[in-house]
């Protein structure tokens, strides 16, 4: 029998709130999808002019990253040609997503979540995933 | 041109307060979506304990309850063997929710949104959603 | 090899003309779509106010009318519980629509094309979809 | 509350007009598809002659503009191999469309609505949406 770690409600919005507190940093309105350890969708929130397109992209970024146990831009690297793994955004009709934003949470050595962001560029979704992880990371030290 | 007027995150929330405030007091943990009048996602809340298989379905009945702006028990009576509209539900690619727990969200004579809730009976469902949408037009009144 | 007779664009208007009229005379905006013999799209329009939800439905019931060259309608009667073609409104996706405001258009014998009606009652879509085909018919007779 | 700006039925048209004008100029028929700013389409043509491959790609392409608020073909840019949102094209189901044919509409600064063109090259489809995006921008200044 197994026992696993997984992210709350609770710890699904401080990590929302760690998000948005960056996307407004920036000045860019994100979609910011929260999932479990299972890839099922905990928490979202689309932010005031967070793109419509972004909506799904953001659940399948956070989905892949708990799947892969690290962030999709490092699934982008693999994905690129002449790499053995290119092509495999197409994989899971589409779902699995080889852009940045994407990110695992982790306590301990453990995925128990992740998150996924999407609206900004790949660099802004991923500064601002990884702003959500360490607000989470802060919260989890108290 | 059309003015169109919608939900923004801050309606979300109030909504999405609403709704597990009266979750928690019948002890049904809910997964509850908000979408826009569009039936685009604004805002998603699974609760500890919420019904994995409910994630889509309270989307789905956010989204089926802005398009038919009317709750979707009314269109469970349409899709009733020997009714005009029976197999309904099966449309969209099964989008189309014909269950109790989606309502339209008004403004005045407008759909702004929808909220979709799932986990319980049909019957629990709607009364959670209709105790967010009494929570909105009470925050409105303000 | 066959010859095949098929709906133009400017039938497809004509079409989409006569549907909007009497959609405009039971004040009931609509989605009206147009697709070929094949059930590929020819033409669409949403009428301002028109349901985001009748979008693919109103594709789906022009597509489902040329497939069974009849009315939709008629495969809502035999869609219903008891019959040999109950549960067919699941096939293919949930594409095959058996609701009323779906007909086939006819030249002759031969169906050249559809109409899908969708945003009223299933009687409302039925009676925009044939004022659409009786608009047709006279422009054919001139 | 959000208040929108949202092409009706009548602009749509416009920008049909605008884009058949074009499509007849460079002698290639065309699928052109209307979208408004949450992506749900409000108007469509095939011309006669147009693929019918092309149609669903105009719808996509549409959704896309609107949600990425430029041109698909920057979003071609960005999906070339190296890039940081390569693979971005099989997202959402293969619904991020990259390449040329897709605009956003706009009123001022706010997207209002999209137009997605295909059936020819890249080029001639974004040439026939610049033309249909000119034809409607001369119509609101009148």
């Amino acid at each position: 029998m197994l026992t696993i770690k997984r992210l709350g409600i609770d710890d699904a919005y401080v990590l929302i709130a760690g998000a948005r507190a960056k996307a407004q940093e920036i000045d860019v309105p994100m979609c910011i999808a929260i999932t479990d350890e299972s890839g099922n969708l905990i928490a979202f929130e689309r932010m005031n002019g967070g793109k419509v397109t972004a909506i799904t992209l953001a659940i399948d970024k956070s989905f892949t990253a708990i799947g892969i146990r690290k962030g999709t831009h490092l699934l982008g690297d693999a994905n690129q040609p002449g790499q053995p793994a290119h092509g495999i955004s197409s994989a899971l009709g589409g779902r699995m997503v080889a852009i940045g934003g994407g990110l695992p949470v982790f306590a301990g050595e453990e995925v128990v979540g992740g998150i996924g962001v999407s609206s900004g560029s790949p660099a802004q979704d991923l500064s601002v995933a990884e702003a959500a992880v360490q607000a989470f990371a802060a919260s989890q030290g108290k």
